[in-house]
């Protein structure tokens, strides 16, 4: 029996893994097509034998596991692994290659609000301080696993710098692509993980399409989100440590920031899988929550057509004019009867203070987003707030300080003795 | 029979709970003196009935722990707490407050390098990114208990956006003192956590003697490193961090930078305390790594007597003229036969470089000042590659960005078709 097999998004064709993986193709061999500024057409999905796999996994085992190290339950990943009795090895990794990658093992908060529970997912402490560690994780262990020892991606800045981090880690060369507005904590972090950075004169759009067409030329291993169908597998870890962390009680809505629509499509894939396995019954809502300057996905869902416009919005990892994974984003919003909607730069950064100083959790304007579609809907009464809601926190705060000096004004320095009067003491 | 006393560093006096806390004391009644530009004399440590406590906990049970919450093993705490059959609480303490301080549960990463194994702590994960979310998380715990709602804090940095972050998380307002120079990045941590932020047109030297005074006259209860007792207590929580990562196997040596001598006291308490509790039988050597700088510790170690020198490094976590916990960290380097060395910026900032390229460990420069120091041992023979060598990693690279530019160079930005030139691809 095989372990799993690809299957497109677009036209359903489905494909073994030596189809796939042999020739290292990541676009559905069918009808995948790669454009400038447009979504992706035959973005591929993984799937599983999922009638065996709940033979294999036991739910409560399963729920007595440590968030953050996917690799312990190998029949869900797109890896090569051999079983041994009780323990599992992934082929050609080593312990302590694993424990490098391992994302945050207690990323649950919770938070009384107006007498009100709100459920906060912390990923802003995972290796290189983003959510895109997760895909970043599984993308390099394929690496290792096929013997490649060049990867590449276009990155708004999370995607890189993780994508860096995570390759130092593992001793793989990063080649990173990113528009030249890059706030500079991302960069930093890029450069500083020894990987080779690519400054891209136009924006992430143009990065992305630059970087698909330089990999191809280099035969570098392309981990463009999306693209590369590792990236929406690697992202479903989330709901997966979500339910380990709630102890399989799921929140009634999930906020997810939406870019280029590949978090919230990987928590999707995950959650679909639990409840394949027979562990949940339902799905959680989805809620898409964009930037209102860069809300292709808001409009797609309306108009049931995409139209390409430049992106504006404060929340460069949300930034995104073409969505890549566009059309698997609408679908999940859509069969989990969730929904999409859009917050104002100036909600993104209020949210953004009020996320440090009531949560004491300080995060980039893109993961601030779900904060603030979670009051917009609240405030509208679209949500109950007797409803569970969970956010999902992406980036660190740290990586974007251009972000917090907006709200945050410069201090006046004084001397000891202009304080004490200052301060009346003395 | 008395759960913990306080007995004074210096002369040795001991104190109820009663007699120290009553009053809100910080230094010894007895010899206790906080002088301008001098380490304070009078630290108080925390001690307890390790016999009756190696009785209450099995080492078994302990190693079963995770790490990053010390509240599981409260008699070794000076908090209030109560047993019922297995479970404890902790007085007047959620167990949600308890979830938003948890520090990192996995921080141990081992690093094969020339063949010989390295261990490394990471602390740069915990809830504002550094070491010092041990102490804050204690110190206001403490102030929950007291029924305190101000807490102060002078600090480089790190110390006040740990405070101001741990305080966000449990309600509490924060009071912070900094250098004028202090990094962005932690700044920035400061003021978006909604503390009150006092810059001083000084040095940390100075800041700590305002907040002194100014809290004093206040009524605010005072978080200065070293000066409250909590700080130097808190921080032995990374010995039995690194107890439990370890499994009982402790190192030979363990590298920690030293600005004021308060991480290095608290480890070494933790140590300490394993050794009263039977649990090893002798301690790790402690090498106290300074930069060239700002040595005090160095200094004082070998001429046996303290001369405040202003300090100059870019390792601002690590930057003290006059530290304040000078006495017992040269007492602990002393007792485990450990050593202090110094090195320079120039190999801090290179240490800063190989620790993210070859670790993926993006860290501030006063954390990369340990990695600096064992290269330094390694190089002159001091120390055998064959022997085990932990190096404590205390901040994160994002706190201090500007460290980062110094080696790297904004890169320059091309057009897509000037990339693909510069590249050769068409």
């Amino acid at each position: 029996m095989k372990q799993y097999y690809y299957e497109c998004f677009s036209c359903k064709f489905q494909f073994t893994k030596k189809q796939i993986e042999n020739e290292l193709l990541y676009l559905c061999p069918n009808c995948g097509t790669a454009e400038k500024n447009k979504p992706l057409v035959g973005v591929l999905n993984i799937f599983y034998d999922y009638k065996s796999i709940s033979k294999e996994i036991d739910k409560k085992n399963f729920l007595n596991l440590t968030p953050g190290k996917f690799w312990l339950y190998p029949q869900l990943w797109p890896l090569e692994y051999s079983s041994h009795g009780d323990s599992v090895s992934i082929k050609g990794i080593t312990e302590s290659q694993l424990d490098k990658i391992e994302t945050i093992s207690s990323p649950l908060v919770k938070i009384e609000r107006d007498k009100n529970e709100l459920l906060i997912f912390d990923d802003t402490r995972n290796p290189t301080l983003s959510y895109k560690d997760r895909a970043s994780a599984l993308v390099a262990l394929k690496a290792l696993q096929l013997g490649i020892k060049e990867i590449s991606a276009a990155s708004t800045g999370n995607a890189g710098s993780s994508l860096a981090g995570i390759c130092a880690r593992l001793d793989i060369k990063a080649h990173i692509f990113v528009p030249e507005k890059i706030p500079l904590g991302k960069r930093i972090q890029i450069q500083s993980f020894g990987a080779n950075i690519y400054l891209v004169n136009g924006d992430y759009d143009q990065a992305f399409d630059l970087c698909l067409e330089i990999s191809k030329a280099k035969g570098w291993y392309n981990r463009n989100t999306a693209y590369n169908p590792l990236t929406t597998e690697g992202k479903k870890s989330a709901a997966f440590d979500m339910f380990i962390a709630l102890q399989g009680k799921l929140p009634d809505y999930i906020f997810i920031s939406v870019g280029d629509g590949v978090i919230i499509s990987g928590i999707y894939k995950g959650l679909w899988e639990l409840k394949q396995l027979g562990w949940i019954k339902e799905l959680p809502k989805l809620i898409a929550v964009q930037a209102s300057g860069s809300n292709a996905l808001i409009r797609f869902i309306k108009q049931k057509k995409f139209v390409y416009k430049p992106a504006h919005t404060i929340a460069d990892s949300i930034h995104a004019g073409a969505p890549r994974n566009l059309y698997m984003a609408a679908d999940v919003v859509t069969k989990t009867n969730g929904l999409a909607v859009s917050v104002t730069d100036s909600e993104i950064l209020d949210s953004q203070r009020k996320s440090a100083e009531e949560f004491g959790l300080l995060v980039e304007p893109a993961a601030a987003a779900s904060f603030a579609g979670y009051l917009k809907l609240l405030k509208t009464e679209v949500i109950s707030a007797k409803a569970t809601s969970l956010l999902m926190l992406t980036g660190n705060g740290l990586k974007d300080q251009q972000s917090l000096t907006t709200w945050n004004e410069e201090p006046n320095s004084f001397s000891t003795n202009e304080w004490k009067q200052i301060l009346k003491v003395k």
